[in-house]
């Protein structure tokens, strides 16, 4: 049995108006790309001739432009879970004309199998290899595709030569049987090898293969500044005050690290910090600062569910693969996310806010309370079963318009009993066993900026009263006021009743 | 060897001004009596004579008045976590004079063993048997003992001869190691036995005994009307539908429940069910409607931290004891609420709320945003890691002048992200895979009471853009109407700037 090569028009032709699709993909790593292009070209030449033509789509988390730019730009996403981080898509999604629900990304693999999302017709997974029993090995992310490729009715391979066959190894499948029949995910540490390295289907399943040689679409990331590496030299001694505290186990615990900016500074931070020792990572996404770290020794294993490097950063791993093939892992997204893991392995979480209160209560998806950004993605996995939790931000943004710390968020993803610490270039508020009045007094005058603090201190002073303390007729008010006059600051809190 | 028998009085007079004290006792269920009593008395002695005397307490959750109640009153308690329901301590928490910091009921046992909560001078456990060599057999709860038997530099003991001697082999302790050195808990089945019999201590540690005979403060519920028996009729019929529609195994999965009438009457509608097979709890509480389910065999196994039983109720069970240790399983509240077992299990969870919001957040601790009513307890430990998570309220509360369901919850303890079904008697709001503005409209139509849902409406219709339409200035306007007349109806939304 072998399976038929189409070619990704003829591969687009197959799936109908209304279809649900599951695509591989975690960050642009791994995701499904000349398929998804190809089902955009086709949905303009439909809407052209009249016709309608979206699909559902899900994901790991976010994608490439090939997947979410190109099918939303085509506007051939009816729905979309569980995360997205494309501006075109985001565009969509706040206007209103691309259904989104925002998920935890540990919780989507179960949802499929348990039904709530309803049926997926199809499955578009990337692969480096497939065998013509059905083994898929996936390329630089798991993300969801083991369930994908399970639940779906049909399978689409995009074989994408970019990658050598011998990233065969760097993978490990394995997927928890359903309640009431699940059993302990036997994974006692970060390197544990608890599966297949490869995804079984039912090989019947494959309708075509389509080939590619297509690299992932992964931007790099600006370097760091003044203001992150200070976040990060701020979270670095915090870990180890603790360690020297006796309250972090002295030969530490892995890490767990959000993407961007700010995780690239404070991994760098952390591996430069003489008194934290050499380390492992259990995250989502290992990205371009971890590669360095392995490198020089600082991190002796990273496990992840996507690999997600600068094109070039990619290139140098894979010319030194036997090296990083025992020092890097790829897991489904629903065991690298799993609360059952995060507990037992201890992991110290850090993750970034877009906006945090004066209790502790963290905004990590909406712009002013009703602008999506991206999706709560896996923070909520890691921060409510973390060893210790960590949230960084910036103490202003919008060229100090903004400031992040305010008096109540304006969306709430993370409550004030799930964050424990918080940082910014500023200091660090160490929220543990502290009560709201206390919490407040240590996120204004350790993490916010000197311009906004006497702000931030005149309402806490006028609303003493209650376990929280707040008015709210004037707990949005600087939110009001950067939709006034594009400045947080400047509220007249007597105009709110407060003196 | 054997140990000093004390009173009461000389017992508390071991306990120092400042001593912070871990006691048993997870609802009135096992709480300590006698020495927390003698210890108010001793306070209220000491700031008669003018020296300051107050303790930290740390319990499983909520307590009975002989230990939340009495050293309230007389103002013995510097500071308290995770959890009460005492008036006289709430009143205390809200008016700033005993610090409180609320926690998630799984994670305690481990912030104490990881030093974030300090350490304790003091456990103070109420005891059905100890022997010589260290082996506590509890009374009617477990909670947090184990670990404040561990974690304490001294043990107390209220050895309670109410209880009966046979009551040993109801329990099951099991105490996780913890990271680096976690295991998976090795728990299938909500009956199986995993630990020990007993608290095993270090009999050095036992500074004395103090013998008592004195029954659990719990009080009765009140008995359920039509409003509490609707809400329970719609879960029910849920649950079935949901069984018929293959999105819940037909062999059902184990249920959490909450306490209180709300709670009583859903079990008591699901006992009823024709098409709901027998089943299992795995909760935090077994409470009195349990019981009955027990006997007629629905409920064919129980497994729970306590037994919170109207005292008659108790009585009977007592009597019947060895048909109930077959059948009812106590165990720490750090394996009862385990994220780990409540996702590995698959457990159906069923919470009552104060607030939900159009999106689905829910408010489970606050009563306007700054009262603090109990705490959050298990209610997250539950609804995120569920099957399916359910919350339940009235549609209406205060006779009819507070709607549960407002725009935007006052305080937020589960978002959007983890909360999946809201019932109330007037009907059911299935949240999943809806996006915010479905939900909206699904919270709104299904459970909020008539008399609101014009209003609501106009809100909702007035702020349709965003991902999530909202307007920051008018999201509290039916708070703020209530704060004002009293009643939360008559908002002018005009007056917020919207038409």
């Amino acid at each position: 049995m072998s399976f038929p090569i189409l070619s990704a028009q003829d591969a687009a032709a197959l799936i109908n108006d209304n279809d649900a699709i599951g695509f591989s993909g975690f960050t642009p790593a791994g995701a499904a790309k000349a398929i998804p292009s190809a089902l955009a070209d086709r949905a303009e030449k439909e809407h052209a001739e009249g016709r309608p033509f979206k699909v559902g789509v899900v994901t790991g988390a976010s994608t490439g432009d090939s997947l979410d730019g190109r099918l939303a730009r085509a506007d051939a996403i009816s729905w979309r879970t569980p995360y997205q981080s494309n501006k075109y898509l985001r565009q969509a999604i706040n206007s209103g004309q691309t259904r989104f629900f925002d998920m935890h990304l540990s919780t989507l693999p179960q949802s499929i199998r348990y039904g709530f999302l309803g049926a997926l017709d199809w499955c578009v997974v990337e692969a480096s290899a497939v065998t013509v029993d059905g083994k898929i090995i996936p390329t630089t992310s798991v993300g969801a595709s083991p369930t994908f490729c399970g639940a779906a009715k049909k399978i689409l391979i995009e074989l994408n030569r970019f990658h050598p066959p011998a990233l065969a190894g760097l993978h490990d499948i394995y997927e928890p049987a359903d309640p009431p029949h699940r059993l302990p995910i036997p994974l006692l540490n970060c390197s544990d090898r608890i599966g297949t390295p490869h995804i079984q289907v039912d090989p019947s399943k494959i309708v075509a293969i389509v080939e590619t040689n297509l690299p992932d679409e992964c931007g790099g990331f600006s370097p760091s500044d003044a203001t992150t590496q200070k976040i990060g030299k701020n979270v670095a001694e915090f870990l180890a005050a603790e360690i020297r505290a006796g309250r972090i186990p002295k030969e530490f615990l892995p890490l767990q690290s959000g993407v961007g900016n700010i995780a690239n500074a404070v991994l760098a931070a952390i591996g430069e910090h003489p008194d934290i020792p050499a380390f492992e990572m259990f995250s989502e996404v290992i990205q371009d600062s971890v590669i360095a770290l392995i490198r020089s020794g600082k991190c002796r294993f990273a496990t992840g569910t996507s690999l997600t490097l600068s094109p070039d950063l990619l290139k140098t791993v894979y010319d030194d693969l036997d090296f990083f093939k025992s020092r890097i892992l790829l897991r489904p997204q629903e065991i690298t996310n799993n609360p059952e893991m995060v507990r037992r392995l201890g992991i110290i979480t850090i993750n970034t806010a877009i906006e945090v209160d004066l209790f502790g209560n963290v905004n990590s998806t909406h712009v002013m309370g009703s602008s999506m950004m991206n999706g709560i993605g896996g923070s909520g996995d890691f921060t409510r079963n973390g060893y210790i939790s960590i949230f960084t931000c910036p103490s202003l943004a919008k060229g100090g318009k903004i400031s992040p710390i305010v008096p109540l968020v304006s969306h709430m993803d993370h409550s004030e009993h799930s964050v424990q610490v918080v940082v910014t270039e500023q200091g660090v508020a160490d929220l543990r066993a502290k009560t709201p009045h206390e919490r407040a007094a240590l996120i204004v005058d350790h993490c916010a900026h000197p311009q906004f603090r006497p702000q931030l201190h005149a309402y806490f002073e006028a609303v003493k009263d209650g376990h929280i303390p707040q008015s709210l007729a004037a707990a949005f008010a600087m939110h009001a006021q950067f939709l006034k006059t594009g400045d947080m600051q400047g509220v007249d809190w007597a105009a709110y009743g407060l003196v």
